[in-house]
Order: structure tokens, then sequence, then C-alpha cells
């Protein structure tokens, strides 16, 4: 009966829903999953490369980490087309205010923009929601580090470690029962934020689950990045190179077989 | 047969009526209740928080609970996506009004231009209506304290107290026998107005009734907030902290114990 | 049959019927009904106030009686938002019209200007009609009080007692035997307007026979307004308070128990 | 198999009909009539008044003869909220014409600004045809006066006498047997006009004939206007009062009596 | 099977044919038919009145014939509102070409300018064809008198004589043998011009065979026209009267008659 | 199945085609054929007319070879009115070209201004794609003389020889066997460019095959036109007179006797 | 059941495809491959002409492989009518930019660029998306050469080596064996880039492979692109003439055949 209602954005369906949104939302479980997590000391974002081929010419800039501002950043989960074209916005809309008050944007600000365009698509005949969500990173003075998801509809909220696109219900439950406890020997009942270095494990340890296939992940199949500031306050966004990832997923299977082990 | 009529903004049903917009109140009716109460000394406004993880960031801001002005804020039930819109289009509204007369715009005026705004959208072709309710509490000068409920129609009218959302019925039920009766205690004919106190109370009572599960409220599912007049005769909005929240919940209950008890 | 050509505005029907607009006016025959009246010093407008909650805030200003300019009100039937955009068509209509030829605008120029606005919603593709009724009662130079009544598809005429909304049929049949002679003790063949006095007894007996339920009407469920001249010839807009109004409804009572006794 | 092609205006049917228009065409025929009469020293034109009723205010301006400039005035049938627009749209452009060229606009050139006006609606899509015909009398210069008939497909024709609406082929045939030979007493085979006044009692047989019910007219239902000119050539419209309709439909009682005694 | 094609201009069927614009012809092959004929001194163009009644005002310009300008006129069978429209085009046209260039505009580039007005509303959506064909007959110094047929595709063809409108397959056979044998007493081999008054008499023919019932042609049925130049070289545009229309069609029956003797 | 995507210019097929584009080419593949070819010092371009009756007038200027500026010609296969308005556009550019660079636009850059023309029509709704073929003659300094087909997708390619319309298929392969070595005598390998005259019997010849019916072709049913350079090195345009068209219909019927003999 | 969702571009289906992109892909699948390969000095493009005819004049510039500016060349399979739009404008933009900045665009920007047009085609009613894949081919002193491949939904990659158009994926396998082996004499592990006269033979390889048939493949069906650098580090674009395609094709067989022999 719900297929009345499906193929059109501008019609509720008698439960009040909007089914194209529910489907762009499908794209986007159909993709890379991509894995945030606010540290200590940083944000963390690890993605998922899905084609991977030798005949791939190494990427001048990634198609799933955007740099928007020198303080703010994004991964990308489903249509690559459809996102180019919201970070083009974002990161006019970031120049546009840096420009305008001499000082960067905030981030939450940065964000409503964005997700005020994606819910234009969603109550309009004659387009389509934009099929691809989002993480943001980024800091400001004000909060500090930040990690904000959005989704088709529009909606956004602000998280210390999610997880979107494909398996991300499985990611989720990992870091429910991860995030706050890493460095599986502390024991105190106050939640605390992790390293950097810490929430790099976690989040490899999440794409091995959200990936399919065998436990231990291909380093060619992750892409971690990291924002953190050096030591003049400076944002520094840094993808890690294949030797600094190799080295990431190489102490988590240590850490799983000492686990293992005990 | 009534399937003929209800996936278009432009077309009445036989009887009259717009499903479209009965389906986009039903989107309503799904969220989390807000309810709204007009006390002696202030407004007490109180919503369910629906979505609640380990994994959130303490909000920098509330998206239910929005500020439109110095003198007025907003408790929202629906789809947030299009509330943000609503909610920009209402601060420029409320900005402009003040920079052009010098002085806050009326609460009234500023609900009737946010619904003129949600009407165009249930009369033309190629939109649909925005699925989202509102509570505007707002003060000013000429009627103090005042509180506005409005609907994806573009409807408004003015409550002492009422409820959005989830269980509304069961809600406005328990307003009804208790509202204006505040402090059990009391049995004068007269009806007169709680305190901010009083209304926190009944506000907890209420979402108690609307929230689904256990009787007890759970603190994080809860967000109360109050607008009040400080020493100056300014207005003064506050989200209660999770600790005041705790205190008022505590109250509800001993009351109701000691209502057990007796 | 009929059922092809009942979802556009811009389709007759075979038999030259408009579907849309005869289902917008269902939508107003649900509505609440208004009652005008012509008395030979002023105007007399009753309503019926279907939404009463002892939780409703004392209205600000009515939403079924509004004032358009000193010299114009109106009563609306059907949809209240749809009704705000055009009552803030009309005053901006009366208003530039005073401003342009610095006298009041002649009133069916008013309803007309409306009504030529109402007609464009059912001629184009892509619009609902509007689905409210007005009764417009105003005065002017020339043709001293008037009472226009209009509907969906933007015709008007001009009456001296009428009524629309909710059983508006039965409502007629009690104007056409009662008014002209109000006063039952005048016997005298000619026809004779009655006095403010006398419009308001008999737009309550009216509403009391369109309103479902018991005879006796409750004063909370009705509004009535009357528009009269002051002693400088100054229009007078004056909605009845409680008080007022429960002394229109005591003597209808009065009258009625004593034509039962007779 | 016709349905297919009914339902816009924007398509052939197979037989290359419009049936859109057509089914406006039948809005008319079912409102009141219209009859028309081209006289030696005037036009004549008579409507059918539907709406009587008691309660009615005494008309302003009459919603059947609408007056355009004061050498032209039209006779309305069909939908009145159409009409309405589209006699706007006339009085601007006679008097559009008037102040460009300082001379009244001949007659068949306003009728035709109209009918374009009409065509228009008939052939874009998200258009309805206006559901209305004229008849439009006047008089110029050159062509002294004139009488013409229009639909909704934006076709119209000189007549010297005519009827739309409501049983109009009733109407045509007995203006066929009597028009011309006005003053039964007359037998020159030679066409010749008649008088006003013999135009105005055809007009009412025509009307006691379109109306349904009993032979004898109501003298509320029917308006009788006629345009004729002054001792200084000017032109003169009058609706007739109640008592001057009045004489009319007598003379024609006793005229019918005396042929029927004859 | 090709139902599903014929509903939208903007649609080829898999034969590659636009059925609306085949529609539109069937429209115009209902109604009355256009002969036209070159002649050796002029241009002749007859048409089929079907609207006749004792009771139409004379013309005071023929809805059949229509003067575009001092050099070219035009017949048109088919909607004749949408005429008007393509006809006001026309003139317009031809009045900013004689105003730019101070001399007529040439008669093909006339057709070819209405011709492309029909055209585009044979490939836009949301538009119907224009229901209706035309005739142009005009004289230009560098080809002298012309003839042109145009149709609502916006295909046109210039003739030496031809017909349009209902029968125009029996008209054409009939212009097949009888037209450049004129005077039916020659032989000659050459084809050769009719005179305008052998042109007049071969339409009158044509049009006794495209009208259906008797053989014997009613003079108010035809509309005869010619366009000739007159001593000084001036077009001379003539509408025949009733007493020249009887003439030709006498002088046709009777050489009918003697054919038939003979 | 393929059904669900032919009505729209808008929609691809499953399998990646667009059926409009393809049914609009079926309305050209309906009309008369085309055939073009190089010449050594000229082109050739033959055209099949369809249209053959006694009454037509003797055309101005062709209908199937438009002259669009002095160095370029075109060939018209298909709708005659869709072709006119691309021609009107093509002539503009061309005009256009030359009065900005002072020298005559290269003719494969005419050729891409139209198909982009066509092209537009193929991507978006509301419109249908162009149903009409053309071919493209023309000379510049760069490239000498030149030849190419569009079609209605807005394709187009450069020939040395081609055929489009009716039976094309056959055409072509008339063409493949026979062009290179035009007057059979040569047995010479290389390929060589036929003489203007050799070219104009191989195109009457591959009419003669693409034309139903019998094997002699008509001379009023072919236009054969030719594009050459005279003493000055100016193109010349030039339609073959009827004398000149059967003195090359002679010249190929006794070639194929002598054949036929040999 | 997936029909339902396939013919509108803003749609999505509830597996959150959008079919529309996906039947546009078909359609590039359809049309004749090229190959992309980047060498160690230059880069490589190859394409089948699937149209070859003796009669087609030879090409004044091609029409798969496209120069946008001094430092970027392009090639396409699908509608190459909808490639010449996308062309005019990446040639647009690439002159806007090295006119404003006065250097030459960054090849991954006009990549961009005319990507994030295809996408606007896939989000909107009333247009279909581009149905033509590229090899964008180009230099710029930062990435030195790079190959780009875009698809008709927006999206782009960087490759080394790849294949678009029919047949992709058999040719794909072998550009993966062979890619990097180039000299299959060379054993090293490392992987190395080919040299441009390497990749020529790997190009003609996958065509081969690509295009059904007979495995000798025919030198007029191929076009071969090269881009190097000259002595002055100048970009040079070179299309192989017929000489030049066929010594590559020998090289290949000769190769071939040896690798059989061993």
């Amino acid at each position: 009966m719900a297929r009345r209602y499906d193929s059109s954005t501008t019609t509720f369906s008698p439960e009040g829903r909007l089914h194209q949104v529910e489907y762009a939302i499908e794209t986007i479980n159909n993709s890379g999953a991509c894995v945030g997590l606010l540290a200590k000391d940083g944000i963390v974002m690890a993605s998922e490369r899905r084609l991977t081929s030798g005949l791939l010419a190494p990427a001048k800039r990634s198609d799933k980490t955007f740099c928007l501002a020198s303080h703010a950043a994004c991964n990308v989960a489903g249509l690559t087309a459809d996102a180019n074209l919201l970070m083009d916005e974002a990161r006019y809309q970031a120049g546009y205010y840096q420009y305008t008050y001499q000082e960067p944007i905030p981030i939450e600000q940065l964000v409503e923009i964005v997700c005020n365009y994606k819910q234009y698509y969603t109550q309009r005949g004659g387009l389509r929601p934009f099929g691809v969500a989002f993480l943001f990173g980024g800091y400001d003075e004000f909060h500090g580090f930040q990690l904000y998801q959005t989704d088709p509809s529009g909606n956004y909220s602000g998280w210390k470690a999610t997880v979107i696109g494909a398996n991300n219900q499985a990611g989720k439950s990992l870091l429910k029962s991860e995030y706050g406890k890493a460095g599986d020997d502390m024991n105190d009942e106050e939640e605390r934020l992790p390293t950097v270095q810490e929430a790099l494990q976690l989040a490899v340890k999440v794409l091995n689950k959200t990936m399919d296939g065998t436990g231990a992940a291909a380093v060619e199949k992750m892409e971690l990045f990291t924002m953190t500031l050096d030591a003049d306050q400076n944002v520094v966004h840094h993808i890690l190179t294949k030797a600094e990832t190799q080295a990431v997923i190489d102490s988590v299977e240590q850490e799983t077989a000492a686990a293992g082990d005990a």
C-alpha cells in the first residue's frame, strides 16, 4: 500500500512518512561506511574505500575526505557526485564568512547551511533529495573539536562517536561498548575521551566490522584521517599514509590477538 | 475511497478535507511530545528527547527548544529539518521588526508570519506542507506572557496549557484536570495560574504520561525550559540543568507517592 | 463517473461543474456557522466558536471576527489559515485606497477585490481554491450599512440577512420567517429593518438552531459582534462581552418561554 | 471513448473537438437566460434572476447587467466570478482607448479584446476556459446600436436578437417567429426593427418561455435593461424599475389574453 | 494502439506521427469549406457560411475573409477564435514591415511568419496546435498575385487553386478537372489562368459540391471575395454583395443547365 | 515492454535508448529522400518532391532546398514546418558570424550550431525533438566543398555521398557500389571524385531507386541542385530547370539502356 | 517491481538506486569503447570508430577525440550530440580560467566542472541525464600527466589505465594483467609506467578485445591519440595517421605471433 506515496518528495504517506527521503538514506546504507570519533586532542574519521584497483591513479585529493576550510573537514557516504555540489557550497559559505567577519565560521553554522540546502530538496516537486550523508569534523574556539552527522532529510546532530553507511548499526553497537573505555585496561566509571591514537584503533576496529569479508582489514581499503592542533594551536589535517595506516591496523591486530590470548 | 485525494496539497476531498495536511499532522503525532504551560510569572515548556545515546555530544544548543528573540522562544515537534527553516525565518522577521520599529515584535504577529509561511505550502502544487508543529512562548508589554500552538495547515491558537506530539490527547486530558488546580490542596473555585515551579511539576507529570514505558521519567529524556522576568523586567530564557531537572522529577515522585499514601 | 473531474480546478465536468470548488464549499459547511443581519442602525454578526476549552487563553483578537478597516469588518467560516491570507490582502487594499484617495474604500469594491483574488485560485493549475467563506459588514456614505456574503468560487452577493457554515439552510429558513418581523407583536405588512438589539436576539436564535445539541446556547460558544455609528457618525466595532452576550441569550430564552406559554 | 480527451484544454479529441470548452458552455446552459434585442431606437437586454430571496439586499449594482462604458453594456450568463474578471478587463480597455484616442472604443473592437482574452484560456495547460457567455450591447457612430454574443471559446458574432443561457434553443425559436413582426397586426413582408417598447415585450415573452414554471413571470425574477439615445444623442443606460417591469409584464399578459381570445 | 500517443503535442507516435496536429486538421475538416483560385487578373476566394439566421446582424466585417493589409487578405476554416489571434499577429507584422522598410511585406514572408507561429504550438507541452487553416491571397510586385494554403502544423504551400475545410477532397477533384479549362468551350492544351469572372463561377461550383444538401446554392450561405488591381495598379478588396453573388450563382446554374441540355 | 519509455524525451529505456528520437527519425524515413554528393568541382543535392499537382503554383523558392548563405545550402527531409525554424536560425547565425568577423562562417561550425539547437530539444521535458534531417552542403577556403548529414538527435557527420529520407538504405547501397566509380568505364583502383555532371546522373539513379513506383523518374518529382564555383571563385547556387533536369534524366536512361544492351 | 521507479531522474527506487542514470550508462555500454593509458612520458587514448564507410568524408576533426585546451583533451563514448554540448562548456571554462588567471586550468578542476554540470541533470525533473562518458587526459605542472574517467551520474575518478564503452569489463581485465608489465620481458615486481609506444600497443590490444569480430584490428576502425611533451615542454596533441596506426597494429600482431610461438 505504501507504494502509492513513495515516488515524490512532495507527498506524505498516511503514516506521515516521506518515502523518497527514506530511499535516499537507503542509497547511503549501500555505500562504504564512515566512522567519526571525537578524541581528547582531536578528531578521527575513517572511511572504507570501496573502489580499489591497481589501475587507479594515486588520488590527488581524496573523494571520501573533503577539506572545507582550515578548521573543518568532512567525510562522505553515498553518491559522490551529489556530495561534490554540497562541498562546493560549504567551501563557498566558509570562505564567505571568513571574508565577511574575519574569523572562521562556527562549525555548527556551517553544518546548518548545508542541511538547509538539503532540506530544500525534500520539499519541492521536480527535485530529488541529495543521496548523501556527511560526517562533519571541525574545531572552533568556543566548543573545541566537534563532530556532526547529517542525513538526506537535512537533519543533523552532534556526536562523540558515530558511523554512517553500510552496516552502521553493527558499527554503532561496537562504539557503544568500546568508546569511552578505550584502552581496555581502564575501569573507572567516569567516561573519558580517548586519545587520537586510541581513537584510530577503535575506528579501524569498527571498519573491520562494517566491511564484509575477512577480519583482517586491507590497508588500501581504509582511509584514516585526523584533525589535531599543533603547538601553535593551528588545526592540522592529516590523511594517514599507507605506512601509518598499516601501523594502526597492526596494533589493532596485536591487541585483538592479546585479548584472544587473555 | 479517500485515497484518490490524498497525494496532493492542491486537492480537496469530496468531504472538503486536505489529506496531505492531515498526514503531515500524523508526522507530528509520531514525534516526541511538547508541553507548554502559562504560569503566573512566566512560561514553562517541556519536551521529550527521543534520541538519546551515550555517544551523543552534549548539545551546544537544543534541537527541541529554539530561541527566536530575547522575548520569544519556541518548542518543536515533528521534522527538525523543516523546523530549522521556519525558525530562521522567524528569527529574521523578529530582527527585522526590531530594527525597523526599534521595539520587539509582538508575539502574535511573529506567530502569524510563520503560519502564513506554512499556509503557502498547503495551497500550491509541487510543494508539501511543513511536517512540523510549534509551541511559541513569548512576552510582550501589552499581553504579558503568551503561549501559542501552530499546526502544518498554518492554523494557530493561544493556550494557557497545551500539548503537541505523541499522545497529546492523553496529555491534554491530564492538563484539563490538573491545570489551574496546581497545588492539590487548594479548593477555591476560581481558576488561578500556577507558579513556574508548579507548572514545571505539571509539565513533568504530563510528559510522564505521554512517554511510553515506565512511570518514572528518565532525566536525560526530558528538556525543561522556563521563560521568566528578572528583577529588571528582562526576559530570562533558561533550559534546566540535569540537576535541576532531576529535582523537579523527584518532587513530582514524592508528591505522587504522598498522594498514593493519602 | 463524476470522480474523473473532481481533482483539478482546471477541469470542468461534462455537466459544466467545478468539483474542487464544490468540495471547498463542503469544507465551509463543516465549520461553525456565522450569521449576518442588517439592522436599522447597524450590522450584527454572530458566529459559533467550535473550539472551546478551559485551557484556551483569552483571545487577544478574535479568529472569527476580523477588523479590516475603521468602517469594515468580516466574519469567517472555513479554514482559518486560508482566511488570514485574504484578510491581510483586504487590509492592505483598504489601507492603500485610503492612502491614495484620502477616503475609505467603498465596501463593495473591497469585497470584489477579495473575490477576484479567490477566483484566481479556481482557474489555474497547481493551486487549490481558498476553503473559506466570508460575511463582510461595512458602512459607507453612499449606501450606509451593507452586508455581503462570498464563497470559494469568488462569487458574492449582498444580503439583508444570511447564514454561512454548518446548517446554513436551517438558519436561512429561520431568517426567512423571522427577519423583518422582529418583535413578534408587529403585524404590519411592510417589511422593516430590525434594531440592533432585535437583530442580536434573532442572531442568537439562528445560532441556537445551527448549533447541534441542546436548545440553550452556551455563552462561550457564541461570539456576537455589532457595528454601529456613534454620536459623531463614527463607526464603532464591538464584540460583546461575556455578560452582554449572556444578557442577549437570556432575553431570547425569556421570549421563547413566553411564546411557549402563549 | 471520448472521455480520454475531455480533461484538458490542450488536447483535441480525434474528432477535432475541445471537450473542456464544450463543458464550459454546459455551465452557461445551466444558468439563467439572457435575451438581447436590437430595436430601431436602442437595445433591449433582459435576463432571468435566479437567486431571489426576501433577504437579499437591494443590489447597488446588478450582477447580470454590467456597465462597461458610457456607450457599452453587457449581460452575463454563467459563473459570475469569472465574469467579474473579464468585465474589469473590458472596462480598463474601454477607458484606455478613450484616454489614448479621445473617442469611445468601437463596440466590436471591445468585444474582440474580451474574446481574445477568453481564447487564451482555451489553448494553454494549467488553465480552464472561462465559464461565462456575454451579450454585449453598445452604440457607436459608425454602426449605430449593435448587439454581440460571445462564448467560452472566444468566438463571437453579431445578432439582431439572440438568447444565451438556459433553454436558449426555445428562446431562439420564439425570436425567429416573433422578431421583426413585433406588433402582431402588421403583415408587411419587409422585416423591420421593433421599437424599444415592442422589444421589451418580446424579451419578456422569451424569458417567460425560457424560465421553467408557471406562465406568468414574477417581476422580481426579471431584469430589463434598455440602452437608448436621449435628445442630445447621449447614450442612456436604464435598468427598469419594479413598476416599469411590471407594466411590461402586464402588457404582455393582456396581449396574450387578447390573442387567446382572438 | 495509436491511442497512447495522441494526447500530447510533444510526443511522436512510433510511426513518427503527431496525432494532436492530425486531430486539429480534423477540426478544420468539420468546418465550412474555403476555395481559393488564382485568376489572370486577380484572386478569387469563396467560403461557405455555416451559421445563417435571419436574426444575425448584417456583419460589419466578415469572419471568413480577413483583410490583413492593403495587398493581402485571408480566408479561414476552423476555429474562428483561434484565427483572430493569428490574424492580429499577421496584421501587426505586415504593418511593422511597412513601417520599417516603407514597402509592403512580401506575401510569402507574411505567410511564413504566421506559420512559424503555428509551428511553435506543435512542439511544446502545455499548448495545443491552432485549430485553423488559412488561404492567404495577396499581391506583390515581384510575383504578382499569389495564393497560399497553411495547416495547423505550420506547413504551407503555394497553389493556383485549392480547397480547405469540409469535403475538400471532392472540391479538389473538381478543381483538377475544371481549373485551367474554365470556359468549357476551350480545348487548347496549354493551361491558362481563368479570368476573375470565370474563377468566381468555378468557385461557386466547388462550393456547391462541398456543401451538403441540395445542388442549388443559397446566396446567403456563400461569401465571394475578389482581389484585383484597379486602373492605378492599386489592390482592390471586394466582398461581393448579395446581388452580385446571386448573379454568379445564376450564371453557374444556367451553364449547368446548358451543359445538361447539351 | 519498450512502450513504457517511448513517450518522453527525458526518459532512457532500460536499454539506454531514447525512443522519441527514434520515432522522430521514423518521421523522416516516411518523407521524400534527399541525395547529397560531393563532386570534384562542386556539390550535388537531389530531392524527391512528394507533393505534385497541376494546381500547385510554381514555387517562388523551393521547400526542399534552402539557401543559408552565399556559401552554404541545405536539403531537408521530414516536417517542413520544423525545418523552417531551424533554417531561420541557421541564416541568422551565418549572417551574424559574417557581420562579426567579416568572413563567412565555416561550414562545420554552422552545422554544429544547428545540431546543438536540435540536441536541446531531446533532453528537456515539454518539448519534442525536431522531426527533420538535413543535408548541409557548403564551401569554405580551408576545406573546400563539404557535405554534412544531421539527424533529430543533434548528431552529424561529414560524407562524400549519402541519402536521407525514404528508402535511404537502398539509396546508400547504390551509392556504395557506384560512387567513386562514376563513369562506369573507369577501372582504376584509386577512388576519385566524380564531376558535377557525373554526380547529377548518380543522384538521379539513386532517386529512381528510393522513389516507389516505375523506374522512369518524372521530371516534376525531382529537384536537382548544384553548388559550384564560377571563374571568380564565387559560389554559385543553381536549382536545375525543368529542361536541364529532363536532360539529366534522359542521359541516365540512355546509359541504363546501354548498360542493359551491354 | 523496479519498473515503478525507472522513468524519472527525481525518484529513488526503494533500494536507493537512480534507474535513469543506470540506463544512461547502458547507452554508453552500447557505444564504441575508449581506452586511456597513462604513460611515463605522456598519455595514450584509443577509441573504436563504429561508423565506417567508404562514403564518409575524411573528418576535419575527430568526433571521438576532442581538444579542450592546449593541455587537455578528451575521448567520448555515448551520444555524440550530448558530448558536443559538454565539450563546448569545457572549452569555455578552460578559456575563461586561462583568461582570468593567466595560467592553464588544473585538469581535475576542469573535470569537476563538467561533472557538476552532469550531476545537475540527474537531480531535476524535466531533464534526462547526459548519455555520455568521458576520458579526460591532460597535463599540468603540479601533477604531470593525468587521466580521468567520468560517468553520467557526474562521478569521476583518476586512473592509470581504464576503458569505457562496449565490453569495458573485458578490456579492464586485460589492462589489469598487462598494464605495468608492458614489455612482457620485464619481471621486476615494482610497477612501472609504460612508454607511450608500449601504451599504444597495449591500447590496440585492448581495442582488439573490446571490438567484436575477428582478432585482427582494421586500421580504419581505430583512432589512436597521444599527448606528449616536446623539447620545450609544450604539450603536443597527436592523432595518429593511418600509416602510424597500421604500424602499431602490425607490431602488436608480430608480438602476439611471437608470444604464440613462444
